[in-house]
């Protein structure tokens, strides 16, 4: 609905908003005056066709020349326009659907067609960041329903791409939910079981609330960006792939979720099946492992957390016609020994190349996943399936399937180094008796991962082992000096991360 | 806890961001670069012992000077700054609380020393408003618990200035929780009972979600932006005052709470319940009647719903040494013909000077309230208390005692009418069976109330009229073409605001 509408002129702000479009508007301007616009209201633009909703910061008149509007980056991006283009301005529509969101913090379940219609209007980028805030935050912490949950994944399904395998009949994937640094095994996976001949398209994220995505560190190794054209060029010619999901436009409104979820360090239990699923299903997937990393300071924290989290998933995937098996692990360290996008690169590359002193728990995770998916492929068991995959790493088949696919996407990396190295030292002498692994992952991301690929940590020491004081626990890694020192205040603040028990 | 920190000039970007304060930093800046910040990070920017966080934008080369940092309004008057005075600008520090704000949102109650951590850092401004959305929206629901409400009660009083009035025993206040347009008994309560000598220093807010607050209808008749000197004068001079409790500082997160609320439409019911009542406790009250209007599209919508609210506005009053009384009462229509400030203020006005055809529904609203104030104070009945509000409209005393009043803060200001008319016309014939207050209000808002004074809308027809096709049912009053002509599309579209009964 526009009701009425005035011409302006477009001025380019040169700023970044991110995802949420603004306009810069005179408070004198005679769009302004008549239509009555005050600041941080949300306002309708339009030019030939193409229309947005931006939130209005009112300036000064030095900051907008007379008969302009500014518009911030993302706002010249999807309006399409270029400077001094006319546009006309109005007063936003109003958002049907932003009344089930308060419904739905009011505690009242949703239905399958409203939850499409927020999705749908999210997905249009409708809604302000306050706006997707306040809706993940009435979705988190369990309150989605089953049927909720579904009809979520749905609607992310069919409001993005979706991709389809003519002439495969069976398209298999696997997810790590996350919560464990270092757990890096998606490459070794798909490298394993495409090496075996089954079909696995993986697209990933990036990092969401931890410090690198399986996106981010493949990103380190080699082209992630693939458009679905090449998607389906290095499928057909190796198998497989290893791309980043985000170009491909498969769930859309899910990575506007995402960047808020981010910012609110907030990953919910129905907005986290709903996210996983509707890309699996967008990707045209028909089986799916999923991996659950249990402990104190993983993501999922109990064994019936797990269980509620895998009996979501899996009768989730069936409503959607995904068969979907989860697996329980030990969540209760780091895996390998590099945290941050790079360095888990270098321990992916280590057991693919069967390295001595490649990390044997990233190695024995990979194979045990991989013996699940060919248990879900032929049926004869996830004892066979494992063995079978022992062998495709240990005889340089997967290596060779991984450097087949790197190939096609465009040729691999070679690993840079971060500017700044730190060894940060045990101060008491002991047996180490766990690690906090929220507070481990934080230290890396305020080092700078996965935005700076380098940046991270290298573990030096693990559950288990004797330590002395004085020696080093781990090398922080980054590439600012800020960062480094922030990453260590942390490290200093607070509760320690890694509790060592003296010797009695 | 600055880990580092670099310096830059002040460049004023001259742009109104309103409570949130945002900074301009360029992509090529050594300090961006060397703190390794990205795009809605957020950061800390400090000046002579000042400091605050703000949300980073990156701009262009074109847009802020190398070596400087822009910053909007909000930024520059919360740091005290002027344009080229250095800055330090380094990483925000880790906000403890908001890990506080994720344990609610799924679904852990918070202790009292929890609470009040959140409270205070969102009055001193350190969170963004995603953030602050995100406290919200886990709030609202029904999602705070009883021991929640009294600590959060607690915690905004304690974040702000408190008045207190020596040598005055008892301190009286009343409050309505809104939700039917036009029920604006506030100044007719304060002038009937301060005119009989109880202390009534009346503080109120503007409008929340509602096309105006008391707030907003007194200042379109005097002035109501008292600074604490000033109401403790009006108080002295007249037992009463009504004057406008944001200026005051009284309950400052509550003050920043209300803007996301605003924006989400959105207005929690313990959310509620201590926004109230935190703010008739910093004003140092000792007893209050609260009007809680119930009807389908009222705020509250069921007796049930209204039995809940009143008793833990009871309740959550008794923890915090408040006597509260709360009265259901009809919120099945509007009160009163005006709505929006000005014309809510010209039914105030003709209910005082006792004026033929002032709305009779308004008159006796306020002085069945007005006797729950009296009886609370004498305890000789409710009846008598009426009989006695009804005796001091009538004598002119409460007129006269509103004059003083409004004289005491500045003098009464004469009421401006509105630039744009518009009846609105009724398509059916019949009796008007039920009114939808909440899609009137919407009307009233989008005509451009409470922001414009003069906006909103008179009722020239209410429930239980015979009416005609082609007569008006409204009176639609707006300051700007662009604003009538939203709020008549929104009349238009959707389900009918008045229902109309045809005649059998």
């Amino acid at each position: 609905m526009v009701a009425s509408s005035s011409q302006l002129r477009v001025f380019k702000m040169g700023i970044n908003t991110h995802q949420e479009p603004v306009v810069y508007m005179r408070g004198d301007c005679d769009v302004c005056l008549s239509e009555g616009f005050a600041a941080s209201s949300r306002v309708g633009i339009s030019s030939q066709g193409r229309s947005i909703i931006a939130t209005l910061n009112i300036s000064s008149d030095e900051t907008v020349p007379k008969g302009y509007a500014g518009l911030s980056d993302i706002a010249i991006e999807r309006l399409g326009v270029a400077q001094s283009d006319l546009v006309s301005v109005h007063h936003a529509p109003y958002i049907e659907s932003l009344s089930l969101v308060r419904r739905k913090v009011f505690g009242h379940s949703l239905l399958p067609a409203e939850m499409a219609r927020i999705v749908s209007d999210i997905s249009a980028h409708k809604y302000s960041d306050v706006e997707i805030a306040c809706f993940l935050s009435a979705c988190a912490g369990g309150r989605l329903g089953f049927d909720e949950i579904v009809a979520l994944t749905q609607a992310m399904v069919n409001c993005g791409q979706q991709l389809d395998w003519p002439g495969v009949d069976r398209v298999f994937d696997k997810h790590c939910v996350g919560g464990l640094p270092g757990n890096r095994t998606t490459p070794l996976v798909v490298s394993i079981v495409s090496a075996a001949g089954l079909v696995m398209p993986k697209t990933s994220s990036r990092a969401i609330t931890s410090p690198a995505g399986t996106a981010d560190t493949m990103e380190a190794l080699t082209n992630v960006r693939l458009g679905l054209n090449e998607i389906r060029r290095v499928v057909r010619e190796t198998g497989a792939c290893l791309a980043w999901g985000g170009a491909m436009n498969l769930s859309p409104a899910d990575d506007l979720l995402i960047r808020i979820e981010r910012a609110l360090d907030l990953d919910g239990e129905g907005q986290l099946v709903a996210s996983v699923l509707s890309k699996k299903i967008a990707a045209g997937s028909t089986h799916a492992v999923i991996d659950i990393p249990v402990g104190e300071t993983a993501k999922v924290r109990t064994p019936g957390d797990a269980d509620r989290l895998a009996s979501l998933f899996t009768s989730v995937g069936a409503a959607c016609g995904l068969k979907v098996r989860c697996i329980a692990t030990d969540g209760s360290k780091p895996v390998g020994a590099g945290i941050g996008p790079t360095e888990e690169a270098r321990d992916v590359l280590a057991v693919l190349q069967g390295k001595r002193g490649a990390p044997e728990d990233l190695r024995s995770r990979a194979i045990m996943l991989a013996g699940h998916l060919f248990d879900l492929a032929d049926g004869r068991g996830v004892k066979e399936g494992m063995v079978k995959a022992e062998r495709l790493l240990q005889n340089g088949s997967a290596w060779g399937q991984f450097k087949r696919i790197t190939e096609a996407q465009g040729g691999q990396r070679s690993l840079g180094e971060a500017r700044f190295r730190r060894p940060v030292l045990c101060s008491e002498s002991g047996t180490i008796v766990s690690i906090d692994n929220r507070r481990l992952a934080r230290v890396a991301k305020l080092a700078g991962a996965p935005a700076s690929s380098t940046a991270g940590l290298r573990l030096l020491a693990t559950v288990g082992d004797r330590v002395t004081k004085g020696e080093p626990l781990y090398e922080l890694l980054s590439d600012s000096p800020g960062q480094q020192d922030y990453a260590l205040a942390f490290n200093d603040m607070g509760p320690a991360i890694f509790t060592v028990k003296r010797e009695e």
